[in-house]
């Protein structure tokens, strides 16, 4: 295959760049009264304007052209037709399947997935319903408190991130805590809130072997049979969601406890499968049902509808038209709205350990930027810490905020207070960016305010903004587990648009592996006495400071 | 002043780097045993290195020229001395005055500022003492159990990041909660944890006038009166820190219970003033005070080390260097410590807020790259998150790991086992991270590891690494409260070092302004009924169609 930055549609879209490279919003919008009918796009109660981009109405035909030249069709068809499209682990790419709510038959290698995936949801079902009512009860007798989910990267991060979000549908009668790190402190701290006769813990590694969950399920393991004075016990306080079933039974685990998934089954797009076995808990299974349905939602919207009013594609190729035409190479993600104050790291994941490479499906190194380094945090909190850069820093960051319109709670004053508030800063974040403001206006606004001259004359600059910096505003109703599955949904599929533009393949981690390696063998030299001398300079460095001091 | 990008230093420093640009780090360690020798600094028990960045022995001596020609070292008296360096509020910048251990005078304004600093430390001893010991009452006669910091920004960040990372140091009866979002759902789920008989609210705003603070200080005080029935109650459960006395008396808190602080503490320096304050019931006043005295220890080390073995200095330099000679324009913080896991966000703030600016101190637009875009996670979440693109993604970003020796917990197999695996992953990421692994040898690796010829052929790319990715390492014994002032000070004085170089006002943010404006317009349109029209297309549609559906 030829590069896609020889095809006539990236030519054009690089010449239409330097014909606009120096147009501003501000313009763009006195020019064209209609600028937000013809670019924004509404499915139900989502609203996606991405009018306050550097665009024109030439520049999303042009993308569409490149979507096309870079065979998005079919690539879309593989992806939901079970093809090995993660060609370098021969593996499908199955996360649709897990919530395929209509059931249509779902083929991977000649077998339809359905029964399966059904019957692990139907598993789930009873297990979560019957800790949820207190059916499922601790050695001692007690009913479940508190759920302690261990697992690392895509095995904790969908799971936390949902339940903080959801947490108004959520049990009140159970807890559920994430324990990721290796470092002792995140387990120490968290089995300081647990009481070992009412906790459950929930081992999640597909391998049963992830160095940091292993050593966090055996220190919890100590825990639970220090406690409770027999071994018995890990029966009714740790259940396994993983593939290895002789080393969860190898750790005292029921096989009855183990709960499948599939190696078409990505780490970071398994929240949908038994992965989410502490949302199901937490919310019940009903609620994780409806998060499945949401993100079928947007399976059914990106495989149907036309490029031009997709949203994960318009998405994704906006990210190409900033990333690569205008070399704005961050991303952030600001929702307002703190129950989704994880989502920024969740998608950091899902998006850095997807399009974070730099050799392309042919095995030939890009030659061109890839996916960009995505970061944020909840607004209003970012508005007092890191916008600043945001307006008047001298890199530009393109941005997504994101906003429900009703919040989860009422509080305070008339109940929505607080949110009025709240929305009305993230509509005045976007114009604020779009807008700009020249030394000049802001020159006069000191002078209509009565400031003196010489303040004037030292202030001004400092008060203007260059603005012209795209944000892409994403509204809907509420978060509730359905919208929050059409989100989720929305950016998994918007990253996979842009790892096919960029001819890469979105769905493995070869990246991650080597620092494994090499850890390897630090921590033999870890536990030596003598000097090490097989590493650099600095490492044996390292190595040996530690050593001395430990 | 003619602009730094003219000095000797910075165009001797431009030639240098284009001499240097194809270096590999791994040659360069092999050409030098000593490598690691002459590029770290030790400070009593932290361990700085910075062997793993992109430099030669040329580098530093011409980086410290161009300090010396940025007047850094006239720069630092200004600092120390209580001059008005943040000219554009017209303000000196004296957080290092508030951890000045030794109380020899500092003078602002012709006047020493230690005795009202002293008589804040002592009243604030007075007041965290006795909630802490029970002597301080609820309205209901209750001891306080959960003191509840309200604030955002500066009056959120610092003493949350510092609860977090010092919890093993802190009062077991008493929890620290931290409200700053104006989204109702921050307060509605933090109030279900607290008992209005047994809470205490610090309401810390300067001018007691932002938005989000009093918004949540309201309906608290709302809270505490429908539950309690008596608004005298606020008395007992409110203390302020604030400068606007009158509107705190105005709130209903008695002024015997509002902590001071002044103009020349920033918001984001300003952990160390009153803003502290539930740092000090929490951990204790004496803890508090340690973690002053770690502040004051970098302060020392910062004034009087030569600039060569200065490690804000030279901390600084190498960002000047990645940032400016690399175009390298974001950076990342991996701190391998759970209790460090609010650190990213904490410094976002501080370096961004302090150095994403674009305008210099003579008002003109500068002609350089400023502040970076700073992000990260504690390790090793990160690994299992977005490594991936550190490692392989095609925008290099140089990293900051933080390593404490010893834990804070002891837990599992032998009491460090958890800690070990731990060290040995942020060893290994350096390593690997500068190393990287040519295709050659992923090839060789995998024809030793028996892989069948086809799957070599397809795999040994995806499998190689450019590395030659730059890292520091910052080691220390462990994370207490004299650690943490001084791990934080360094920080504070590495962005100033920078400022410096860049020419900018490091202390004040215009930046956040403008979107506190236009949000001041858009707020009474969510109240109208009728369409608003004022704003552009977008901002239009995006008021009309929240207020359609709210």
């Amino acid at each position: 295959m030829t590069s896609i930055t020889n095809s006539k549609s990236w030519l054009a879209l690089a010449e239409h760049q330097k014909s606009i490279n120096s147009a501003q919003m501000r313009d763009l919008f006195n020019e064209d009264k209609d600028r937000f009918n013809h670019n924004h796009i509404q499915f139900d109660d989502f609203l996606i304007d991405f009018s306050k981009n550097r665009i024109t109405n030439e520049t999303l035909p042009l993308l569409v052209s490149l979507a096309r030249e870079a065979n998005l069709e079919q690539w879309k068809d593989k992806l939901f037709s079970g093809d090995k499209i993660n060609f370098s682990e021969d593996r499908a790419v199955l996360h649709t399947a897990l919530r395929n709510r209509t059931n249509t038959p779902v083929m991977a290698d000649g077998k339809d997935v359905m029964p399966e995936i059904n019957a692990v949801i139907d598993k789930m079902a009873l297990f979560s319903e019957s800790v949820r009512s207190g059916e499922w009860k601790g050695f001692t007798g007690k009913r479940i408190e508190t759920v302690v989910n261990i697992g690392i990267g895509g095995s904790d991060l969908g799971p936390a991130m949902v339940c903080k979000a959801l947490k108004p549908f959520g049990a009140k009668h159970i807890s559920p805590l994430f324990v990721s790190n290796v470092d002792g402190a995140d387990l120490a701290q968290t089995l300081e809130k647990c009481d070992p006769h009412t906790t459950l813990f929930i081992v999640a590694s597909k391998t049963f072997t992830t160095q940091e969950t292993m050593t966090n399920a055996f220190s919890a393991r100590d825990w639970v049979i220090g406690h409770l004075n027999d071994s018995a016990a890990i029966r009714n306080h740790f259940v396994a969601i993983s593939t290895n079933k002789s080393a969860v039974e190898a750790f005292g685990i029921s096989p009855d406890n183990i709960f499948e998934f599939w190696d078409w089954v990505g780490g970071r797009y398994s929240l949908w499968s038994s992965i989410g076995l502490s949302i199901a808990i937490f919310l019940g299974i009903e609620n994780f049902k409806q998060l499945l349905a949401g993100a079928h939602d947007i399976d059914n919207h990106f495989k149907t509808a036309p490029l031009e009013k997709n949203i994960p594609v318009i998405l994704g190729l906006i990210g190409i038209w900033n990333i690569n035409f205008f070399n704005f190479k961050t991303h952030a993600i600001l929702p307002y709205d703190q129950g989704l104050s994880l989502l920024p790291s969740y998608l950091q994941q899902l998006d850095m350990e997807s399009n974070g490479k730099f050799i392309d499906r042919e095995g030939k190194r890009v030659c061109l930027h890839t996916g960009p380094i995505l970061w944020g945090e909840s607004g209003t909190n970012g508005q007092h810490a890191f916008y600043q850069l945001i307006h008047q820093g001298t890199e530009i960051v393109p941005t997504d905020f994101i906003m429900p319109i009703h919040s989860q709670y009422k509080i305070g004053k008339n109940g929505d207070e607080h949110h009025k508030i709240l929305i009305s800063n993230f509509i005045a974040q976007t114009q604020s960016l779009m807008l700009g403001k020249k030394e000049e206006e802001a020159r006069n606004e000191m002078v209509v305010a009565g400031f003196p001259e010489k303040e004037v004359n030292l202030l001004a600059s400092h008060k203007s903004f260059l603005g012209n910096r795209p944000s892409t505003s994403i509204l809907f109703d509420k978060l509730d587990p359905k919208t929050l599955g059409r989100l989720i949904a929305i950016y998994e599929h918007k990253i996979f648009v842009q790892g096919v533009i960029w001819n890469i393949n979105s769905f493995d981690q070869w990246g991650v592996e080597y620092g494994k390696q090499i850890a390897s063998l630090v921590l033999p030299e870890l536990r030596e006495k003598s000097a090490t001398v097989s590493f650099d300079s600095s490492t044996n460095n390292l190595i040996n400071y530690t050593k001395k001091n430990l």
